[in-house]
This record gives C-alpha cells, sequence and structure tokens, in this order.
C-alpha cells in the first residue's frame, strides 16, 4: 500500500484524527489520538520543565502593526496569514491576524518584564493552536491551515554566548525528545535562504517517512538582536550600560505526532512507542462457558497487578466479540503488548505474551510476569528504534556528484559538502529541496531531499 | 482596598496575568498563573475522566453556514462573532468565525460517529480558546475576548431520560469540581429568557465574588433534539427506527480560575486551596554565618522528605534577601505553609509551621513532621472552605418583596419563589439580573444580583 493511503486509512480507522471538518487543513483529534498527544506532549514538557522552561500562555490575536513590525519576519508570513477584520457586524479599527507564529505576541509583553542583566536568562514556552493560510495541498498533521499543537519555547539572555550556549541545549532537548519517541532524524543547518524569517541561522531536524520525502520536525532558531531591536527589548548589563538582549527561539508541533504514527507502523497498522501508546498492555481472557469466571477473575487479579506497576493497561471482556477480532482491533491500533488468557494456560499458571512489533507470541510464568514483561517491553522499544534506524538509513544515499542524483527516487540525497555548489541554484538543477548543511557519520554533506 | 483594584494588583504582582498585551480582552498566562491553571484544569479533566468523558480537540475556525444554521443559536451570538475575512492578501470564499462555543463544530463531525444506539451515549470535551466580541468593559479572566480556558463537554444519547440524567450527572460533577476548588455556589435554573441559545433549559452554578457581585462559573444545558435536527444527527433506535439524538452541553472557563484567586485571597495577597497551589510549603532556612551549613543541609534532607510524601515543595536558601522579605513574598502568592528553620529550632529538633490562612506558627517536632503537616493542611484546607462559605452567605439576603431591594447593595437578593412575578420585567423593576430559579436552605427562591 502506497503510504499517503496507509497513513490516511490509519488516522481514520484508528480514530485518531477525522479530517471531514469542511473547512481546507483543519481537522479533529479523536480522543484515541488525542492520548496519544497528550503522551507527546508529556515527553515533550517533561524535557523542557527539566532544562528550566516555564510553561506560559499567549494572545493568539495580532495586532496589523506588530506583526508588520519586523521586515523581514512579516515577509517570511504575510501570504500565509489569516486576518480577522470584523467583530459582529462592525469592522475593526486595525485588522488582527490569527498568530502564525508568536515572535509579534510574547516580545511586547516579555520586554515589560526584562530591566536588568539580573532578570536573565528567561526561558518559557507555550502549546498553542496557530495558523497558516496554506495554499498548497494541505495533508492532516503534516500541512494544515490549524495547527493544532505547536509548542514554541522563546528564550532572552544578557550575551551573544549564552544566547549559542541555548542553542545548542535546545538541540540536546530536541535530541532527546526525538530519541524518547523513537524518531530519528538528520540535523541540518538551514541554508541562508531557507532560515527562519528575521533570525540569524536556524538549525532543523528532519526525519524520513517511508515514501522517502524528509519532514520538518523541529526548528531552532537563533535570532541574534534582531528582535530585540525591533521590539526594544533592553536590559541594563552587569557594567551598567544599555544592550539588546539576545534571543533564541525553538518549534516542534504536529507533526511529530504524524513521524511517531508513521514511522513506526505497518502493514498491520500503527506501532506505538510503549512511552506513547494510551493502553501499554491489552489483556483478553479466552472465555467459555465452565471456565470464565476463573479466567475473568484470573485477568482482573492481572490488570490490577499490572497497574500497580505502572502500566496503562486494559481488560476487554467483551463477550460479543470473538479473540481473534479482539487481536485485529488492538494490533491495529498499535497496542505494544497483548496478553491472552485462557482455561489451559491458567492450570500450568501460565499466560500468552504477544508483542506487536515482531508479533512473536511467549508463554510467561505468572509467576515472572512483571518482570519477564519489564524486559519485553524494553526490548520491543530498541527493537523499534532500530528498525526505524534501519528503514532511515536505507532511504539516505550518497552520491559524490549532482549528475547521480538524476537517476534516484524517494530518497533523501547527501553529497559531500561543497561551497561552490552550496547555493540556491542546486535546488532547480535538482528538483529536490536543499535541506542544508549536515553531518552524518562525521562526514559533511549538503542534504537534499522531496519534502513535505 | 476595593475587590476590583486587589484584583488588578494581584494578578499582576503575583505575576499570574499580564494584561498589557494592546488588544482588548486579550492577555497572557504568565508562569505562576499557568501553574494555577494547570492544576485547576487537573481537578476539573480527573471528574470528567472519572464518569467516562473523553477528551477530544476540535478545528477553532467555523463556516458561516455552519454557524449560521440553528437560528436561537446564532441570535445569542451574532453580535460577539469575530469573522475572518481573509487569508493572505485573497478574500476567502466564505467568511470564517472563530468559535464563539463549539456546538456548530462538533456536531457536524460527531453526526459521521453516530449510526446506532449502539454507538451511544458519546460523552466528549474539549479545553480550548474561543472567542466573544465584547462590547462592554471587559476584566481579565472574567469578561475578556480571548477565553483563553473554555472546557466545553458534549454528550449524545438514545433517549430523553438518558439526556436528562446526564444534565444531573453533569451538576454532580461541577458541584464536586467547585467543593474540591473550595468555591462556594448557587444552583439557579435560568430563566427562559436567559438560557443558552438553542437549547431547552439550563442550570447554571452562580458563585459571588467580594464585591458582592454575582459570577457565572459553570452551565450545564439540555439541549433536547434541537441541534440534532438542525445538524440532522439522526440513530438506528433499538426498535429498528430512525431517531435525533438528545443532546447535553457543559462548559466552564477561565472564569473558575478568577474565582479561585478572589474568593480565598485576603489583604495580605493571595490564599490558594493546597490543590491548586503551585507551592504547597515553601521552607526558609534562617542563615548565621557558623550554622550555615546545618541547616542548609537539614533543610534540604526535609525537603527531599516531603518530596517524597508528594507534597510541592520550594526550598528558598537565597542568602541576599532576608527571611522577612521571603514570608511577604510567598505569603502574597499564596503559599498555604511555610517552614522556618533556624539554628535554635535546630538544637531542639524542632522547625516552626507558619500557616497562610490562619497566620498562625506553631513549633512542631521534626518526629512529626509529616504527621502534623497532613494535619495542619486538612484544617487549612476545610478552613478555607469554611471562610468563603462565611463570606458567601454573608453577601446573600433574603427578602420578602421587591420593595425591600431598593435599600439593599453589594448582595446577592433571594425573594420567595412566585410565579406571578417571575418575569423579565423584576429585572428593569429591580435594576438586577435575575439569575433565576434557586434552593436555598430547603426553600425556593428567585435569585437577583448585579453581574459580571
Amino acid at each position: 500500500m502506497e503510504f499517503s493511503e496507509w497513513y490516511s486509512e490509519i488516522l481514520e480507522k484508528a480514530k485518531i484524527y477525522d479530517v471531514r471538518y469542511p473547512v481546507k487543513g483543519c481537522g479533529c483529534y479523536l480522543p484515541y489520538g488525542f492520548k496519544i498527544r497528550e503522551k507527546v506532549l508529556e515527553v515533550i514538557r517533561k524535557k523542557l520543565n527539566e532544562k528550566g522552561h516555564e510553561e506560559c500562555l499567549f494572545p493568539m490575536l495580532v495586532p496589523e502593526t506588530f506583526l508588520m513590525k519586523e521586515a523581514e519576519h512579516i515577509k517570511g508570513f504575510e501570504d500565509e496569514v489569516f486576518w480577522v477584520t470584523h467583530g459582529g457586524k462592525e469592522e475593526l479599527g486595525e485588522k488582527l491576524a490569527l498568530r502564525p507564529t508568536s515572535e509579534t505576541v510574547i516580545y511586547p509583553i516579555m520586554r515589560e518584564h526584562i530591566k536588568s542583566h539580573g532578570d536573565l536568562p528567561i526561558k518559557i514556552y507555550q502549546i498553542v493552536n496557530c495558523f497558516r493560510y496554506e495554499t498548497k495541498h494541505t495533508r492532516p498533521l503534516i500541512r494544515v491551515r490549524e495547527i493544532m499543537t505547536f509548542k514554541e519555547a522563546h528564550t532572552f539572555h544578557a550575551s551573544k554566548e549564552e544566547c549559542l550556549d541555548q542553542v545548542k541545549e535546545a538541540v540536546e532537548i530536541y535530541k532527546e525528545i526525538f530519541d524518547e519517541l523513537e524518531i530519528p532524524y538528520l540535523i541540518c543547518r538551514r541554508p541562508e535562504w531557507d532560515k527562519f524569517p528575521g533570525g540569524e541561522f536556524t538549525i532543523a531536524f528532519d526525519t524520513i517517512l517511508p515514501s522517502g520525502k524528509a519532514l520538518q520536525i523541529g526548528t531552532v532558531h537563533n535570532l541574534g538582536q534582531n528582535f530585540a531591536k525591533t521590539f526594544d527589548i533592553k536590559f541594563e548589563t552587569k557594567e551598567g550600560k544599555q544592550d539588546y538582549v539576545y534571543q533564541s527561539c525553538y518549534g516542534i508541533s504536529d507533526r511529530v505526532i504524524a513521524s511517531v504514527l508513521a514511522i513506526h507502523g505497518d502493514e498491520n497498522g500503527l506501532v506505538l512507542p510503549s512511552n506513547v501508546a494510551p493502553i501499554q498492555i491489552v489483556i483478553i481472557p479466552l472465555i467459555f462457558k465452565n471456565t470464565k469466571d476463573k479466567v475473568l477473575t484470573k485477568s482482573n487479579e492481572i490488570r490490577i497487578e499490572l497497574e500497580k506497576h505502572g502500566y496503562r493497561v486494559k481488560l476487554d471482556s467483551r463477550e460479543d466479540i470473538r479473540p481473534g477480532k479482539k487481536y485485529y482491533e488492538y494490533e491495529y491500533i498499535g497496542v505494544p503488548i497483548r496478553i491472552e488468557i485462557g482455561p489451559k494456560d491458567l492450570e500450568e499458571e501460565k499466560v500468552v505474551v504477544f508483542r506487536r512489533d515482531t508479533k512473536e507470541k511467549v508463554k510467561v510464568s505468572l509467576n515472572d510476569l512483571i518482570k519477564e514483561l519489564n524486559k519485553i517491553i524494553k526490548e520491543y522499544d530498541q527493537n523499534l528504534k532500530n528498525r526505524a534506524k534501519e528503514k532511515f538509513e536505507s532511504m539516505i544515499v550518497v552520491v559524490n556528484s549532482i549528475e547521480e542524483i538524476k537517476n534516484i527516487d524517494g530518497k533523501v540525497i547527501l553529497i559531500p559538502f561543497d561551497k561552490k555548489i552550496y547555493n540556491e541554484e542546486l535546488e532547480e538543477k535538482t528538483g529536490l529541496k536543499v535541506l542544508g548543511k549536515t553531518k552524518y557519520k562525521d562526514q559533511k554533506y549538503i542534504a537534499l531531499a522531496k519534502t513535505y
């Protein structure tokens, strides 16, 4: 099955994201999708909080004059902004933009909170909806008009060095986040012509979806003093002088959720990393007339025991649905582990444990169940990571000249870094997008790919 | 100090909500405010999830034709809707409203998920930002143009009875939520002329702020089949017939956060219920040259011990700030408990425990610390609840005739229920808003008040 067909089917049939809303590029997280999103956000929040970031919430409506203040910035966004022009039946005095991103919202406010070097550094973030009037083909969670999940961090520093260190910290945080989600990535320094509008440079994380196309899943921007000058954010230095603050910002969107779904899935449906799976273990009792009570009692005991050990467990004891159908359903929605409990196994004090990734079944003694599950889930996550890495590597091709590229399709291409060819024309020549400068197996390359 | 002045000062100085954003009715949750909000939302989510509600996320933009579909509904909102008319430089084919609430967004989608009685009931909710073009005087978190926190639940049922039971369940859930937040309330059945536009009847929760004005903090609406008919949401009944679903919806907004702040606070600042306090216990070491290490080591041990018992603790060992200033700061931001640790106390194996509500200090032996803290915090919460209830009762006046109302100011007024006077003219006659029919100490009344 083509990836894009697989992807659409998964979103619908696993009840993750409903695309039937009649506004282009706007969809709905259904309960199961929402739970996956929550788990992904838990990983992101934890990493940011550990490094001293504080969560906030800023307004969504941006006055036209604010958005227009930073010349480079607005050039990057003016064609993609939704405009509110009316309130009730009245025309507004000033047009309001739906935030495409929040630099121009947050910085005028933070200006009021920054007086002296003692107030710095400040590291904040918010997780909000934001809006882009995409004219290209939209794709659920990947290219949308309402980005329902936009985690944007913004930092403020007293020196250039501290700000550059923050950029490094952000890259490290993102590595940890994507590693925990078992998503492989290239780290690319975006070319000048594709950096964040108004920023100094952009470091991006790109993964590769099964289609062979690259997907940008995170970006880290060094803003230098550009926005500080535009929004007049000054502070008193240790030496008693006035200086503009140094800033960085970094974002992750719904695309990280799309990647988790797309990268680990297989022909039988979703395969979810255990930390993201809303249900980590499903228990299916095999119900027969004479042994029903015994099997159900034991199933319930096991559920309680697993929950005590911190697992998210579901016991499915519906009697009108046969086990085979249940197996299929929970495999499809990516539940990592299934425990089957039948009367015969119980006589032996054993259960059957099935893992979603390899589809292997093993018999496990009830006495060792927790110990074995801990081990299996560890292996399961490691295997997901390895498999994803393998697939990822198989979709990367190293070439030595531009000519070689022509015969390659559906891959991300690395060509040894060469200043002479590193310019915007390279995109025209190859018909590919230049992702930027990257390091791969300790060598420096230019990365090129078809992108989403 | 006037309440409205106190309230503005608290939002600013406790760094809860920044009002300096230049779009009327739009503000910013700062980190401390955001944490309070998170804790309040935890209470709300827990209660809804326990009763089988599932969280989702639906789009923000509403096509004009959808919003206009339900005639009563749009009449209630058409003067308060923000309209998006342009994307980039293009005019949109159809105007899009910023959701004022999400009935017209959610119902067309849920229609696709409801085929038969077996799909019912469905109980979902989302927590989102929504927008009202308020022309009245705005007030932070109370009357705003961007409602940053709108929890809206929507339920779908196969029968009228089940739907009415759901309304009852919702009222019970809201009671539990407000009880946990230690917010007293009247439960009023709103009059016909003030029910939810498009609904059958509305049950509202009203609290009273220290100004004596009533504040609506939660509403539960029985929608009957009105919206189902408008959006053609049908299902196959057990008997194989087609019927429209029965619906209810219920909402809570930022106002619940405003109430928590306003109701418990005193002349020294915030007083937060322990379940909502971002910091539950602050430890202040009294640092002197010779005993510094010993005191800091012990302080840290105590912090670890308290965290082990699930408390949110902060140890403030800054040396450049004297304890008195720290006391003032943490009292101001509403930290329930302060532990002071000095060298003399330590010799006695004791610490001083201060509670924010009564401002009492007691010496507690280190051996009994956890046990005593558990007890003190329990008393603290009970005291907050009692105090709030007392204040609440003191702002309610029962009268026997409309004439008596004229001499009363700054109170919520209850007048025995009488069909003959229960009409919209009552508002004109009294200059007050009719909150509706209510029960107070087992008697039936009409409740009247100035409102926010």
